[in-house]
């Protein structure tokens, strides 16, 4: 990945500074190390493997600036990522399949996770920049989704050991940023996909692609009129280096204001794959989300961003990283 | 106090039980540690003495069954907490003059705080009872306010570090229950007053009674119009009793359902002390709700629980209460 100018123009990471990421072998946390690496900057990836794979650092893994610790967010954290400079906490079970099967994890990551990287930040005087989620928004009552949105959550529901615990997590970094002074960023970010989605991570892109491609059945809950906004993560990835570089706290909504059903979605993903598979329809799970597409004026207006790679691209790029990796499971060179 | 009968008319705790009272020394709680006394309990006080007071513990500190030992909830629990039946979490800066001055306590009491009782309660076998808010509804979108409601809150306002954090603890105690079948219990408590109450804590009651008796303006944000529901101390205590030893986990919003302006308030205050003091206008708080009164069919319901103790007759006391407190003080026995 080439380098990313900030909205200045200019990167104002100088080549060599320290970046620690958590979540770092997770989907987006892999694309991120990658384009921190591509900056110049020294990487250092956290992970507890929870959600998260080795195999999405595996070329990385011999670069002479990367560094990968397995730990736990919620613990203290290694004496190594004493000192950095930038954090990007990520790290997070997250699609609705991992959390609601930890629950407790899920909250922990939140509450504790993000605690340990406000100290962390405290103590190093580095920058944080949280990974939040349009999950925050609830099932909306706007449409779109306004950062000034106060949201409609249930607090009670199977959903909110997430939801709550980000919303959490964005009133403790402002909290920090208020009393102490503390340099926070909040990115906002909607379904995010690509390459490295793991097939049965239960977000709705892998779903589709890995059902389409084992000629299974692609399952459609409730009437799949609802609908999410996808962001290819390459454009989500910069999104995230430009807030972090940028002057703004945030929050700020990172995602594709394409809208598309999810009856609409699955119709892409059968004619880009040529499937023959067909649709089935299960019953809508509690609480799910009616409509979600974020606006991103903001996120327009503060740092020059808007998603470059349209649904048909980046789902063609998607599947055929699906299709290499089955074909290497599946090639005697590959691991078994 | 006499001895509270539970919806089944007896006590399902046996006396010599150990209860955990984290907060003990702040308003409720020490009004909860004497009940509990009464009850026959050995009771376990846990305060930081960030807004708590160890004068509302004076009349107990010499009960052979009343321990009171100076430690944070965020911390690992004293050794002595280990092994206890009973854990009441009331450990919070109420009042929004405490916890807009220290953000970031509040938010991680609520996220730290509970965590640590949760795990106690996970390593003791114990009961949790958390004192969750009529905060979590924000500015409600329904009236009157039902445990079902969904709530409206500002996730990024100066309210959020208490607001966020309570409805996240929330989530938390949920979400061990699910996994871990950890057995909690949610009390929604909606304005509390009564005696001990801090003079200077800026809740509305004490302001007003403070600001008559010492014959200063009565201080009214925005047009007065808006209400609040005010529960009497020995009600919500028998309410949260009830709640822990009922079948139901929650939440149940515990406050009384008689609704009162701000100015009415004002009013009856002014009327109980005999005060000339007259009202003036402040500008109105950011995201103050206007409106806050619970539905309490829940708590009925399940707990046979209604409040007693009318207005009138809670001022009155209170008052009271404020007059004694305030004659100790000038006299020369009291502290100085």
């Amino acid at each position: 990945m080439s380098p990313i100018g900030t909205a200045a123009g200019r990167s104002p990471i100088a080549a060599g500074e320290r970046v620690l990421v958590t979540g770092g072998a997770g989907f987006i946390g892999s694309h991120l190390c990658e384009c921190l690496l591509a900056q110049g900057c020294e990487v250092l990836a956290l992970d507890n493997l929870s959600s998260g794979h080795t195999q999405n650092l595996a070329p990385l893994l011999s670069h002479p600036r990367f560094r990968f610790m397995r730990a736990d967010v919620c613990a203290s954290p290694p004496p190594q990522a004493e000192g950095v400079q930038r954090i990007f906490n990520l790290a997070c079970p997250a699609s609705p399949a991992q959390y609601q099967r930890m629950p407790v994890q899920t909250v922990l990551t939140s509450a504790l996770g993000v605690w340990q990287m406000l100290e962390l930040a405290q103590r190093s005087g580095a920058r944080l920049l949280q990974a939040s989620t349009s999950e925050v928004y609830g099932d909306a009552l706007q449409h779109p989704q306004r950062e000034e949105d106060w949201g409609h959550v249930n607090p009670l529901g199977p959903r909110a050991c997430y939801d709550e615990g980000k919303r959490c997590a964005e009133a403790m970094l402002l909290a920090y940023a208020r009393q102490y002074g503390t340099t926070v960023r909040i990115a906002r970010l909607f379904n995010t996909y690509g390459p490295r989605l793991q097939p049965g991570d239960g977000r709705v892109v892998s779903n589709f692609i890995r059902q389409a491609l084992q000629g299974e059945d692609l399952t459609l809950y409730g009437d799949g009129h609802q609908t999410r906004s996808f962001c290819y993560v390459d454009d989500t990835v910069r999104g995230l280096w430009l807030l972090m570089e940028s002057g703004h706290e945030g929050p700020v909504n990172l995602g594709n204001p394409v809208e598309c059903s999810m009856r609409e979605l699955a119709e892409r993903v059968l004619a880009i794959t040529g499937s023959r598979s067909r649709l089935v329809h299960r019953p809508l799970p509690q609480d799910d989300p009616r409509r979600r597409r974020p606006d991103i004026a903001r996120a327009a207006q503060w740092l020059g961003w808007r998603p470059e790679i349209g649904l048909d691209e980046g789902l063609a790029r998607t599947v055929a990283e699906f299709r290499a990796r089955a074909g290497a499971l599946r090639s005697p060179s590959g691991p078994t």
